[in-house]
């Protein structure tokens, strides 16, 4: 009789999204006439920029001739939008990355979940509380961990608790760790890691001989000049770390699927025969073999991304999504609310007051204000008594639902 | 120290097509002027089709406006390209498989890879051989083999051969087997099963309570009205099988990716302690956390190869490439070549002459005639003493290449 993967056995099913979805389709069935706004999900809502239409647009009709025609691309992406990417994200930031250290893909959950095929069993791994979903449930079913207990915090992970308390930066751990996630701006709670707190855990992982797993997949909507927009800014970095990158929200990709890995050439392992290995080779291995590559068109869609055009098309995407932020900070800020991130981040992370807790404060403002958010306890145990709010939406949600605010 | 998954080191280092490429270059470097024509890998030449192409410009325009606009689709698809797979693909061949059952991906490679993260380790797995690499690959990758032997055959898979003397159709092994992975039409042979073969693996399948990983990538290139095209098309099937679909040969989508996968929702299994676990529900799963579904306008884009235009597009287009296969398929009979497939697929499998060795036809057929296939031994220990050809070309190139064979 066949076997199944077991681990996936251990996965609380769906605990976040669904839950939130039975308790606004029981809110409809009840009150059809209201208008919500959904401010839970991080989804873009504004068109796709021009510049990037177009070249789609323009790769399509090449595809209708025979001169113009392509089949199978290079699994890795095209040179010409790897050259891109490498010049206008690293070169020009300072990092010296090379286009054949990038991977184009379609989409930075997919690679940040697929990295593990390339990562033994057996490894410490540490994420960030309140966290990104994907990084422990991609672990639970590659059977890196153990069961998890009721709030839904797995064995064999460590968690780094990030809150007001500490900043939301998490803390250099005493013990062991092989690998980390860092994802910053962060998702969920809108938190950044500075060069000099970002250089600690680098010297952290050169010390421990650990690998970071750096998601900067929200790097465009920092407005501080002194952030880093990649751990490549860092020192050292090329010897232990991975980074994600994506177009989903800077120009709107998330239904158009197009994204990026950075894997240093000089990043190594060892094998457990002490053999140097190169997880550059490994991944371009996975990629060939599990992977055919993202649709052409869509890579000329991204490539429109570093045009003169595009730029500025996505320039004003990502200020439009942050005014929403600011108006939204000031609002809160405004009616009593303690409010981090927003600033360099399309997400608010709300304290939730009067000591509720978080799936309480979600059907106060689903009932009282039609509003839809993400409780913070479904990002991790220490997410309690948080609540995400995203930036993501149409000035006029925006403003109708900061009005609506005072009523609660 | 973090650990790299060292199944990843077993692999023989993509030992066919490097190869090919390291010969032909070291050819191009000593014949600069020679014009090779390219009958190895099984990519498709030809435009795509008017229809998909008319279908992805007006969904570019449509993501140009607010109403318009489309962020994250559904994991698994959106419903209006299932239900059309569903209707067309299925229900019309009298195959019960519903629109929930269709998981929409961008491309069968990935898909027939990463079902193998749903999969237990200790499943006892058989494959063809000749085989398409990427299934025993995967399971490398997957630590589900040993090593291999010097002609790339692994330690711990049943290989089931196929060659002239048995048909091309694998035999029902007389040892237990949990997974079986079947292609038919079949790459690289060309080869065929009929209902009644396909219906005794089914019977296997169901008393040995194992999975039948089907892999139905050419079904759009047979011509015989006897052969199944879907696995679905036997009784019993929904108990014992995925199959796995594609766009790629078919409507030229090799470029563009597009594919499915079909998990019937009474496809069980058991864990070790005896529950029955959906395998649709472990895959739903895994889409959901590891996958973001495929670019919408893409998405489209196969969509309209449902319409009457498309359909008829389509038609052209397969019957192009079999129109091909039948000109090399004769030109090589006339030349006195043993030639199978090429008849109900896109591939041609040719018993090497004189007995020479796989390898050794392929410098012949470079140096003689500057033709580039692709040695059958590549696919596996069984495939020596065979070379598959690819009728993917223009008709000018398959012409020409025949009147070079008559010099070999």
């Amino acid at each position: 009789m066949f076997k199944i993967n077991e681990n996936y056995l251990k996965l609380k099913a769906g605990y976040l999204f669904p839950e939130i979805s039975r308790r606004v389709n029981e809110f409809i069935a009840l009150n059809s006439q209201s208008k919500l706004i959904k401010l839970g999900i991080g989804d873009v809502t504004e068109p796709l920029p021009l510049a990037c239409r177009e070249a789609i647009k323009n790769a399509v009709d090449e595809m209708g001739e025979k001169e113009g025609f392509k089949g199978y691309g290079p699994e890795q992406g095209y040179d010409w939008l790897r050259e891109k990417i490498a010049e206008n994200d690293f070169i020009q930031r300072g990092c010296s990355i090379s286009s054949e250290e990038i991977f184009v893909s379609d989409g930075s959950k997919c690679d940040s979940s697929n990295i593990l095929d390339i990562l033994g069993s057996g490894n410490k791994i540490a994420v960030t509380d309140p966290v990104y979903p994907v990084y422990v449930d991609s672990n639970v079913m590659a059977g890196r961990t153990g069961f998890s207990n009721e709030k839904g915090s797995y064995e064999g992970l460590t968690y780094l608790a990030i809150n007001k308390e500490n900043n939301f930066e998490p803390q250099i751990p005493n013990e062991d760790i092989d690998l980390i996630y860092l994802c910053f701006p962060n998702n969920p709670t809108g938190a950044t890691l500075s060069k000099a707190k970002l250089k600690q855990w680098i010297e952290f992982a050169l010390k421990k001989e650990a690998l970071i797993l750096f998601d900067a997949a929200y790097e465009s909507f920092i407005s501080d000049n002194e952030l880093p927009h990649s751990i490549y800014e860092i020192e050292g970095s090329k010897e232990c770390a991975i980074e994600f990158r994506s177009f989903s929200k800077n120009a709107g990709f998330t239904g158009t699927r197009c994204a990026f890995t950075i894997i240093p050439k000089n990043l190594k392992a060892k094998d457990s025969k002490g053999n140097v290995i190169s997880l550059w080779s490994l991944w371009s291995r996975r990629q060939s073999t599990k992977f055919n590559g993202v649709s052409y068109m869509v890579q000329r869609g991204a490539e429109a991304v570093y045009s003169p055009e595009g730029k500025s098309q996505i320039k004003k995407l990502v200020n439009f999504y942050m005014e929403n932020a600011s108006i939204m900070k000031s609002s809160l800020e405004k009616l009593g609310y303690e409010v981090y991130g927003g600033v360099n981040a399309p997400y608010l992370w709300i304290k939730v007051p009067n000591s509720l807790d978080s799936w309480t404060f979600f059907d106060l403002l689903l009932h009282k204000a039609n509003i839809v958010g993400t409780p913070g306890s479904g990002f991790g145990e220490s997410g309690e008594g948080y609540f995400r709010l995203s930036a993501f939406n149409s000035r006029e949600n925006v403003l109708k639902a900061m009005q609506r605010l005072t009523n609660v």
